[in-house]
């Protein structure tokens, strides 16, 4: 059994970490820290996990993290750094669902946290956490950044275009939607159900965190320069993601073609579903599962060729693929715990 | 293994079904019938299943309905009584999820159902499938009434108090609130998303079908007549059904027993949580589970006990429910291929 | 031109003042306060107010509210008592959208608001502005306690049974249910979209601010002692009120006289809709209007009689009754402004 | 008093315009046909309209459309096309909300709406009813075509570049969001509300009928070949229509100059709002009002253009921009019943 603690279970992913490793069958929970709810059992403030987590908040200092064997980080940016030398030293393996571990480059960081990293040395041995894209290196890794949301189905939406050299990388679309949990559960006006609710918006157009992160991975997969326009738009549902993604094609390439590429890229993944060329997936066949599903569009035979992606962005975005990780990290079969039938409808 | 068909896997709780027995790890699905999509894949029209039901939908007579060990029907009322005979005579059992065995009394189902009752003869060996209340009979059945989802949240909110003899049976009033999936998966006006959303009515108050089933298995608790006002309301959710019932106290009792009363009917119960008495249980701490939750309120410390009953109306109110039941009848454990922790957010 | 202030501009009922007074034409807006948002153009918070607004929110100082001729307070409890005793030396006249002037009883208004109230002499003549019931004392009032908006359904789906004696109104019981936007613009984690979306639940059921003051005014219709049962719960949609009332008959009626009794009540209300007997009225029909609608039910012909009543919480049930309040106070044709067609769908 | 009549009033167009036109001044309403619900009074189909619409439908042949001034159609695609040479030999003006005659080129018409025209000879004379590009034609017209609620977006957000011959014209992108109302009143399982609600997916993308409109439009504004990929999305909202905008800039143009490019196109315009550079104009800031609202973006100053544009999709989008030509084609002020202020929250 694995060991496991979660520093910051009161937010939604913390929440979503707790739903999935309640049912894992490799993991023993250990602890959930959370300052402010120190002694409180988890299932007051959540009460899905009545009789299913029996343990209660522990502040930090009292939950001895060191004796885990991983901890995740459901925290904002710039707590699990700032644990993660003292952990590794105590042997114990880290998975952050924030950002402080997901970009090499510290001034890139820095510029978009707006905080100093605090153990730039450590930047180098942290994995980024997309299975599919970088497997090997997750298994042997101490340290994951795991992806953000619209990150994951940008890169998993491009990777095969990308990798084949066919589309021009220096002018990439990518029109992403989300539910609202992705704001997380801070009480803000802007996130409230009278605000949010029947209600549609641009956010952050001129500019996203999650930006950087993705152009740094994409710059992996070709020798091309990346030039990505990322929109995102706040959808008035809760779980969900959807990202409409816009890419010149440079060489001649038939549909049949195109959808090979795909096909050949995930046909042995267990969380990427490639649907048939021309479907239109909706968010919900995802809902509440790890799944990740792409389909393929040519509108009117132009040059340009439209990738739908959809997931769950708390799961296959997040909670989900940090799981994922943790399996691949500890020699565990990838999808114990995460074969999650969707929730449709 | 326990061979399983399904009778009408196109609405929502067949694809609810579909979802649940996808994951039971002692079922093996033989055959789902569709008279109107025969041969096409179940994934096509419910892509939350692909890769993971590979089944396509047959039309009923190339089924083999006969090969199963337990057939459930999820079709309009009337469907079941028509192939219950011939499924009995071949050994298998059935669980029919509409009305066709709730009710014993064939009058009071024809003039609710308007439909003669084909096969009376079979109803009184017909167990109506609430666990809770039922549970040896249950597993002795072969054919199963699954109760509906208004009257299982009705019939678990009162029977510790009707059993305990404190309160006016003759004048009970269920103030009942569901979510629109419980309207099922037909084309009609007024559940179009611009009809039902941003909207609150009532409908039905003048008579609802789920009252005389609910009357007819309450009756069986008190000696005294019932007495049920049920009011039903459509809320704009998919899923979750909100019970807020009312019962004058004709016994002196305190709040402490009121809740004993409630704890001790249930404390065996794994899809039962009786909450803290003073709870404001929410829909969505059951979304996608079998639990079903209560808490008790007593206003002003007057006559009246308000009990607040939340479930899931597609599982604990109609397929979890159904699966249960299954585990019971095939001697599993009752809670086998049922303990999803509950999607929230 | 009536000049008028609000002070509190930047909530709920704030906002739905200014969509209803920026088109009033009798009305001139001299200032909205907010000391936080001093000098922001309101249209910069609400932008369905660009070109329709153009004033800017001011510090209550720079206000000069003794210039106008009538205040609206929409603000927390507690504020309006505190500046109402000098806009009256002005000759101001004050409608408060919250709390301060609602309850006659002191130590009732002390026990439900945790605060003294600071001006009990000025209680006795101030008027509870509900129309229908209270039409003289408001036009000749100076000071408005405008009503609750769960009191409003309950006052007008119960009076006419009240006034003419035929229900036993020490057992009665109001189910009601509110959208989210009752809870008004503040940022709470409960309220958020990803908290109240897809749910639905009770709060308040052991006691909710809104009875008292229902059960003062109630009892003026009737010299039986009031006993009120009220349980509100959250409805997933941003604006709609839907209480289901049900009342004990002590006289024996029949449904045509039950329903005489309503439309004869309010046959010249100009916001208030008798619907057939047995219709069930949709919040939606109310959407965005000054309008409630009320329909009667008698299930199973039984002795309780159902009463529905929906109205849109923030105009029937805030901000536009305020505004109704206000035309009479000035002579106006009551109906002035506030003859917005519903917005359905 | 103009003199209204509407073909197909049961649907949402067909309530949109029956709200706009019972508030406006100069409009006196005749009839409103419904073979189906012929004798049915509207108000109990649509409930909002109780007291305020006393008409009946009628069946097309009793209800003398002849004798009116003016038809709406709110029909399906072909109906106004067979009754307007009658219509207009009368010596009534057509107004048509469905697509009969917004396409000049027949063969484009009968390639993606499946049926011949009858009336080609008439289409010369139609006019495109976008107020804000062709006035001029719209007040001397004796038949409009009604824009679409997407090409209304694209156009009015692509008008100032185009015309400036700023952008690529052969390669936008239009990623277009659409409450589900668009879709109109029809019994579809796709458009349930457990279907469409908490779910966000794209549809049409590989060809929607909006397409050949917004192009023949857009060829009017520049001599450059138009190349349009418009991707339009399926929001879980009622209404409300959000337009994402990408286009690439061929001219050295810095943000103010592009932002001058808008506000002077559209500084006299009425129902065209220019928000400031880098705002997100939100769908409810428009709801239930005639208003379009436009954003321009440059992210990371780089060589695209990005576009927000809003509206509601049910009256800029159509109803309302049918009472605007109206108000045109009658010499009365454009604005004229049209002025309500969005309903937000």
């Amino acid at each position: 059994m694995i060991k496991v603690g979660i520093v910051g279970g009161t937010g939604y992913t913390g929440v979503e970490l707790l739903r999935l490793l309640a049912t894992h069958p490799q993991v023993q929970l250990q602890a959930v820290t959370s300052r402010k709810e120190d002694g409180m059992p988890i299932a007051d403030m959540y009460p899905s996990l009545r009789g299913r987590v029996a343990l209660a908040f522990s502040a930090p200092e009292k939950a001895k993290l060191t004796e885990c064997d991983v901890i995740f980080f459901a925290t904002p940016h710039g707590v699990a750094m700032a644990q993660t030398p003292e952990l590794l030293a105590a042997g114990v393996k880290v998975i952050d669902l924030a950002a402080d571990f997901r970009l090499q480059d510290t001034a890139v960081f820095e510029k978009w946290y707006k905080m100093p990293h605090s153990c730039p040395e450590l930047l180098k041995e942290a994995v980024y956490g997309l299975p599919e894209l970088n497997r090997a290196a997750i298994k042997d890794a101490r340290i994951i950044g795991n992806p953000g949301c619209y990150p994951t189905t940008m890169q998993l939406g491009l990777a095969p275009l990308l990798k084949a050299g066919v589309v021009d990388a220096g002018h990439l679309i990518a029109d992403c939607k989300s539910g609202v949990s992705g704001a997380g559960r801070k009480a803000e006006v802007a996130m409230l159900f009278s605000e949010a609710s029947d209600n549609f918006k641009a956010y952050g157009v001129s500019g996203h965190r999650h930006s950087p992160e993705t152009v740094e991975q994409l710059g992996k997969l070709t020798e091309q320069k990346i030039g990505l326009l990322f929109t995102p738009h706040l959808v008035p549902m809760i779980r969900g993601m959807h990202s409409t993604i816009y890419a010149r094609l440079t060489k001649e390439l038939d549909n049949a073609a195109l959808q090979a590429l795909f096909e050949d890229a995930y046909k042995n993944e267990p969380f990427v579903d490639v649907m048939p060329f021309g479907a239109h997936p909706e968010t919900r066949s995802t809902r509440s599962s790890n799944m990740l599903r792409i389909a393929l569009h040519r509108p009117n035979d132009g040059d340009t060729v439209v990738v739908l992606v959809v997931q769950d962005n708390l799961v296959k975005g997040s909670a989900g693929q940090a799981v994922q990780c943790m399996n691949l990290m500890f020699g565990l079969e990838e999808t114990t715990g995460l074969m999650h039938v969707p929730v449709m409808p």
